[in-house]
């Protein structure tokens, strides 16, 4: 376990704990979440469609970059994803996916080969995980890693731009930081313009329509401490909501927190 | 007067503006406030001491970068400032300025040649004037700006890191936003960190000491609109706070809004 979790360090051992990591969920004995492994490799979450739709969602992702910044898209039909790893294989390398049916998720399951179709592209989107990662070597906590608990994620009325059939509310993670944390925070994920950028609103909650915010789509209650206000980042879930607005007849996504593991460093994706 | 303020575009008629204005100003023409003016120039607040008080000082502006972000000083009784333009004369080239003696503000002058000292050093430290237009550029209105008046401006209870004889509050600039304008402000100042850089705090004034944001250090009460939060940035009046602690037989300083204007352009002092 530890050798897939990583300990930083130089690159080339930041790598190796990646690539053990993808082959044990290639081989389907890692079937649980990625948060927290690997340290220092972007993750990634993931949309595959059927070819006919991947020039609109491409459009989506561009119109769309804090919530849907896209990093790696495949050829249709071919799982791999070379930008972003050399033996990539989007159909067994993710340890949990969602199938979509008509908009519905119908099944959670550990390996696509059986659903995988000739005319499926693939699209890896940053994660929130990297900048979490460029936050915390700035000193700073947040909260549900503290906790241990899973994000806490709100959905919003904070409407993406549609394109074709995608379109949807922009769906959010949430973190608590005292002012001049969250400046901080602001001033560093705003360097990540790759994974998400900086966040899209603080404070009040009901000014994005999100109406009590102990009560989260996903994770549970946060705890939000005296002087601490919400911060609210786009999240890579946002793309499972247009899912089920777009109700294509087939869709696949990754499983919340079952992150495709690449060969790319976080750091690389620093602007600054 | 339009001749003074600019008009922007190419670097020459950029520079051009300022060395009209600062020749204006050295001739004992313009004594009003550089606010607005020299359009895309750096401004520069002052602080004058005599020499025995000088690295002292210099401490004191490393150790607080955010209020006191040290773009110039001169050598011991030497008024030029080449750093910041070729013919820079600090006793002249500044259209009002205050005498300290002993902490207190004794004098307004717009000329300092008769209280020159051959070990006089002096210090210019960057001014919000320069992310100010970065916000403007970026389509952002400040409310002050909008309104026609001076800025918002605090006195907190957050104190300086200390330095010999210098110690005293963080004075602030505050400018009141929508949460998605702030975090666009938040990251565009945090890319000018020698003009004050990204704030200090935002929303509740308390948290930082100020018990009624109606009732501003200086300026006029400020107007916050619904859905607005109140962002505080570290402001270059802070050592004029720092002088009435500091109680030095004598020092100099310019008088708020009555700045040094260099040679030096706002762009060149983005990192991004």
């Amino acid at each position: 376990m530890d050798d897939m979790i990583g300990r930083g360090g130089d690159r080339e051992s930041v790598l190796q704990a990646a690539k053990t990591l993808r082959e044990e969920v290639r081989a389907g004995r890692w079937r649980k979440r990625t948060t927290g492994m690997a340290r220092g490799i972007v993750q990634g979450n993931l949309v595959i469609l059927p070819a006919e739709n991947a020039e609109d969602f491409q459009k989506f992702c561009e119109r769309n970059p804090k919530p849907c910044p896209l990093i790696g898209m495949t050829e249709p039909g071919d799982p791999s994803v070379p930008a972003l790893g050399d033996d990539i294989d989007l159909r067994t390398d993710l340890s949990g996916y969602r199938i979509f049916e008509h908009g519905t998720a119908t099944r959670e399951v550990h390996d696509i080969s059986d659903y995988w179709q000739d005319d499926f592209v693939g699209f890896v989107l940053g994660c929130s995980y990297s900048f979490e990662e460029a936050l915390m070597q700035d000193g700073l906590t947040m909260r549900h890693i503290e906790n241990g608990t899973k994000a806490y994620v709100y959905l919003t009325n904070v409407p993406t731009k549609p394109a074709g059939p995608f379109r949807g509310p922009t769906i959010v993670s949430m973190r608590p930081f005292t002012p001049p944390d969250a400046i901080r925070a602001i001033e560093i994920t705003s360097r990540f313009p790759d994974v998400h950028g900086a966040p899209i609103h603080f404070g009040d909650p009901s000014m994005i329509g999100i109406d009590d915010i102990l009560d989260p789509y996903s994770g549970p209650p946060p705890e939000i401490r005296p002087g601490e206000v919400p911060v609210f980042w786009a999240c890579g879930v946002t793309p499972q909501a247009v899912m089920e607005e777009a109700k294509l007849p087939f869709a696949i996504t990754h499983n919340p927190g079952h992150m495709l593991i690449t060969d790319r460093l976080n750091a690389e994706f620093s602007t600054a």
